[in-house]
């Protein structure tokens, strides 16, 4: 039987399993919108932002009400500390979705992408969902080889990243500059979306192992030359 | 006389603004070095950021030993909670500056920046020095007034990146697809910047008024329409 105390912490934990599964439908729907310049499906995006900020708001007072109340230590207090910055992580994630969805309003009824680049953003939208959808696993399963499989996912986001500055820099673009700029904050979204997710994930690994991911898998690491300067 | 345990936050706050310090200075001479096309300064902001890290790490620790220990509740509970998220922020800026330096580094020894956008990204990296200052300044003193300033120094951010914006689309740039590339992401890794300096002095509204800055002026907010999406 589980006591108060322990019910507290797993809705905390369920509250960012929501919070998880919200900003991972919401880059899928702003990536559709984005592509199909669907207005009616951005805004209703940008809107639904506001039930993330709020459970955010929910999970942060909860988190210091049981800080203050139960005064956990060791392993429980690392859990609540670690959720507090899981939920930072997912709120700034739905924000990145917002900026994709706004995007794809102010350009509304162009499209901001060019049909060229549809493959790779589409492909950097199911990317980041699926990131997403594998952190919110991670926070319910606590798998340790999961969440470092987010890493190689991750790198493959940067490929995709990179895919986009090829073509942008080519001497064949052909959609001009404020297509560019669009194009080059897109690319921006989806990465740094994707940077949360994999952040998420680490923290799990941090909770279970104590060590954080980095530590774990240092012969992993894969140096994408300039990849983070962009 | 202070007791060891408000020694000990003291010194958590003392972290907080080395923090700012560090990564105040940072911003600055990533812009220099931008501008005159410094390898040298560039790769020694690349490499100072690791002491913000390291900082952060220390900081967190010595927060979150600090909870276990001593069991805060009230205000104190909520200045160690805070000051995790500030340092998170300080974290963050940090790294956006030395996306800038990396930038000055990847164009080396061309210049990223054309000469006709200097004064103005001078201008983003100065405003971006000052607010960090400024938030410094209010982590020491618990200033609201200033606090709230900093807001009003952020729409001046804004007005900067939308200069930066109105210049890349206007029918006369010449500088290519790769600068007005590498011009977009400046403007970003700014205007971010900024944001962090923002909610680093806002968290200190927070803890001072138990109140969100933004409920404290809402009528002073401005609607820069489309600025949030980009």
């Amino acid at each position: 039987m589980r006591d108060a105390y322990h019910e507290e912490l797993d809705s905390i934990g369920d509250g960012l399993v929501e919070m998880a599964r919200l900003v991972g439908s919401a880059i899928g729907r702003a990536t559709t919108a984005m592509l199909d310049a669907d207005l009616k499906l951005a805004e209703s995006v940008i809107e639904a932002d506001q039930k993330v900020d709020d459970l955010q708001h929910d999970l942060e007072a909860r988190a210091i009400a049981l800080l203050a109340r139960q005064q956990p230590v060791a392993t429980d207090l690392r859990i609540v500390v670690t959720s507090l910055r899981m939920s930072a992580d997912l709120e700034r994630s739905g924000d990145l979705a917002q900026h994709v969805a706004k995007l794809a309003r102010l350009r509304f009824p162009e499209r901001a992408v060019p049909q060229d680049l549809h493959a790779t953003i589409l492909e950097m939208g199911q990317l980041a969902q699926r990131l997403m959808a594998k952190a919110a696993e991670v926070i319910v399963t606590k798998d340790v080889d999961l969440a470092l499989q987010l890493e190689q996912d991750d790198d493959e986001m940067d490929l995709l990243h990179r895919t986009l500055f090829t073509h942008l820099i080519e001497d064949r673009w052909k959609h001009g500059i404020e297509t560019a700029v669009d194009v080059t904050l897109l690319g921006r979204y989806y990465e740094r979306y994707a940077d949360h997710a994999v952040a998420v994930a680490k923290r799990v690994v941090y909770l279970v192992t104590g060590e954080h991911a980095d530590e774990l898998q240092q012969q992993d690491i894969q140096s994408v030359t300039g990849a983070e300067g962009v």
